[in-house]
């Protein structure tokens, strides 16, 4: 079961690139921060998502995004964006992240990723070797 | 009652910087074509936001989204997002948006978009007129 | 020779993704415009971009850009994104660009792209038959 | 003078965000790297952009920006941005800028950044102590 003590965090500068007119990160940002945060938690329990491509002709896709925008980020904010694994199926994993700004909470997110072929975009079970990676976290 | 005879329609075409390495739309970029959606939405029942900043001082901003993505978009597909209003409070307003490529259903979502001040990004009833403005489309 | 009567031009709308939280059109997202117009002129002289990755293995890659940034765009803003074939070579074709809104002109700029095969990223020979569409352009 | 020495140099990490269907970087997002670097280094000499619109009411914007692609970046790879100030005006400030993946030089640029009036857009010269902090890295 995965505790906040397990939880894996990455920091995030906030760029001019990710705000908009109305002087707050643009929402659709919060995404690419999720999945920035996504794709480094792999790297620490050493799964290469090209190598998934290359070697095991499968890909890791977003089924499902729920997000609740608590408060906004603005130009300059330092953030730390959360990721645990709260589900782990054969094909799927379900992941709760959080974009913290200091100690204040601003993004709440449930987000799913399935497994899938490249090309078929049709639902694989992961490789054996990354379940294990990922349970070594659950 | 929104119905589906009165939802509202926008064509989206899909160029290389909606796209990822996947070879398929980022799954952060549909969350862009539902805004401009919403947008254009906005301006056909006549409200601007930009006005509504300068006249108003205050702007929408998305509260909180839901989405199912069900099939991938590609390079060079023309997409059509619908808007439709589900529920329309005194400063909230929930929309069923959804991404469509010919007859197949690539992406749901549940879209809420709360009125808040600009600079104090606190909750606000909207104006009259966009209530009126927006019921007439509900 | 490229007139500025046979130059194409494709509108693009200016939304909050579009924005920085400087007010403007955040100076990247100019890139992203020239490229909608020049896929729009491909489209027009009836070339396929993932038609040459599928059939031929080749694809356009931008080998250079210049940009003069004279005026800024805004949210709403209707913009005007012209494409004109400066200079055509065997493997790389020469685009000027402008951006306008109304009768001002906002974004000035040489755009250089380049004939590459897909993987090796190498540069190669334009098929005759796209040599053919372009040059009824030039 | 700049020299390579002195040079400022930021990491970037290529994540899906940041890549096409081509399998490459896109064009555009090498300009996000750019401003990326140029951010942290004006932070790394004590510059705070926020502070420039809140307390002087100006910004920097950029005015021209000449890119070469010389080499694609990817999925995963680890580059490293370069700042060097080539030439500093009293109202605009020139840089050197460069993509690198390990020893490989990928992308070249100069970009000219101006001092500008926020709202007015309007050309201004630099505070004293800006100037002041960026001669320190000339």
């Amino acid at each position: 079961m995965a505790t906040s003590s397990q939880s894996f965090s990455w920091p995030v500068r906030v760029y001019f690139e990710d705000t908009d007119s109305g002087g707050v990160v643009y929402y659709a940002n919060y995404l690419k921060f999720f999945e920035r945060a996504r794709s480094e938690w792999l790297r620490a329990i050493d799964v290469s998502q090209q190598d998934l491509i290359d070697r095991h002709k499968i890909m890791f896709v977003v089924a499902g995004a729920t997000v609740d925008y608590l408060a906004p980020a603005r130009l300059d904010d330092d953030l730390k964006i959360t990721v645990s694994v709260k589900r782990l199926g054969r094909a799927s994993v379900e992941f709760a992240q959080q974009v913290w700004c200091a100690n204040t909470l601003l993004t709440n997110a449930q987000i799913k990723v399935a497994c899938v072929g490249c090309g078929s975009m049709r639902p694989q079970t992961f490789p054996q070797e990354v379940l294990e990676k990922i349970r070594g976290k659950v």
